[in-house]
């Protein structure tokens, strides 16, 4: 059985020691969509660092739905925070590629502006930038390299959506942040029903091996292999100098 | 002594194996500078790959002074190339913040902004980003994290940029390329001038361990230790389910 209360008291120690060795007295910069992720990374570094040492940055690229369920978890923790409206940034390198864009960079922009806001606001507030990827998008690779699967520091990137879900109760957030249904925001499709299969059977295959459906193990096999290098370095030509 | 035949056809090698494994057809996308590394690195993805799979991406910030020497570059190479100004997306992204920025946003903002552009151009063109970073400047954290550091492959991290000059000359480049005295855009000093030592003294101390002045060691050694994080991949909580 997952022990949520003691994983939760040992990520949150273990988000104090990083502080302490790598960024002594310095804020932590989390990027808050209203997910349950960055819900979750929030509300860990509240309790790893006290709620003065927390800056929530909300990022809409222009209307968003969802706004106010970012509000509320900025409200429920009581840390500062900003919106940053992404759009005319998103707009304006958009405008200035002399091709047309394909769909997969269309996609890939604004989570790489986001990132590029988050580091904006850490380098002007003495601060760290928290990675709110979990384990379970990561290993089928539900994320863009060098925006929304970055940061300086990730809490929370070794644990399934499950093993999140039971942390973010033992964290008391609300319910309706928990148990949000991550929706893609570009075409209004649930993250399960783009990726063919649930985060409770991906979860179960990661932790266990086991999955009953062999068509979705072999979808999973090859999301997970083929999107493995957003999680490494990039490979480097190493010369032998001998 | 430095073979640099031999090493820039290892190279050459390692980019064909690169691709062959982990992007079949597709194109190399450098971003092109005007300096000696992005010349160096579109050259060797040239001999490489052929000129036809080889994109520039020339990417100045307003007006760039220097600009010619990217025309010279992707003249010489004759290689398909864009210009994408980024001072729109840098204006709507510095506007965009609530707050004010310090130096230190405001240097490493433009670096993750055409990070953001080459991928967009990678995305759209069935392309590979080249890292263009040498191992000197590497080693003393010369570059922006998540900005000109990252890509999805390079071929001169390290090399020293001694060896790159070599490197350089056996590849044909032209000598105004290969000996351009790196500036800073932003101050107009060069890096020799801020970093507070040569590269051949730097260079020395990498592959040998040799310095004369203690000082410069100091000065090298601490630069060193406080920009590893750089090279490394974020650190993460890994809990322990047993």
């Amino acid at each position: 059985m997952f022990d949520a209360v003691k994983v939760k008291n040992e990520c949150v120690a273990w988000i104090r020691s990083f502080f302490e060795e790598s960024g002594k007295g310095c804020n932590a910069i989390v990027g808050i969509s209203g997910g349950k992720d960055s819900s979750i990374v929030a509300a860990l570094c509240v309790e790893a660092l006290g709620k003065d040492r927390v800056i929530g940055v909300l990022m809409p690229c222009g209307v968003q739905q969802d706004i106010e369920m970012a509000e509320l978890l900025v409200r429920h923790l009581d840390i500062k925070h900003y919106v940053i409206n992404i759009k005319d940034t998103v707009n304006a390198i958009s405008n200035a590629m002399p091709f047309d864009l394909s769909v997969q960079s269309v996609t890939n922009i604004p989570p790489r502006v986001r990132m590029t806001v988050l580091y904006a606001v850490a380098q002007s507030h003495n601060g760290r930038v928290a990675n709110t990827c979990n384990l379970s998008e990561d290993w089928v690779g539900y994320s863009t390299r060098y925006g929304d699967s970055v940061g300086d520091f990730s809490p929370c990137s070794f644990l399934t959506v499950q093993e999140m879900k039971a942390i973010g109760r033992v964290l008391g957030l609300p319910d309706i942040l928990v148990d949000k249904v991550p929706i893609d925001g570009l075409c209004g499709k649930s993250d399960e029903e783009n990726l063919g299969f649930t985060y409770a059977e991906l979860d179960r295959y990661i932790r266990t091996g086991e999955i009953d459906d062999l068509q979705k193990k072999a979808l999973i096999d090859d999301k997970h292999q083929r999107n493995l290098f957003k999680l490494q370095l990039m490979p480097s030509f190493k010369p032998d100098l001998m």
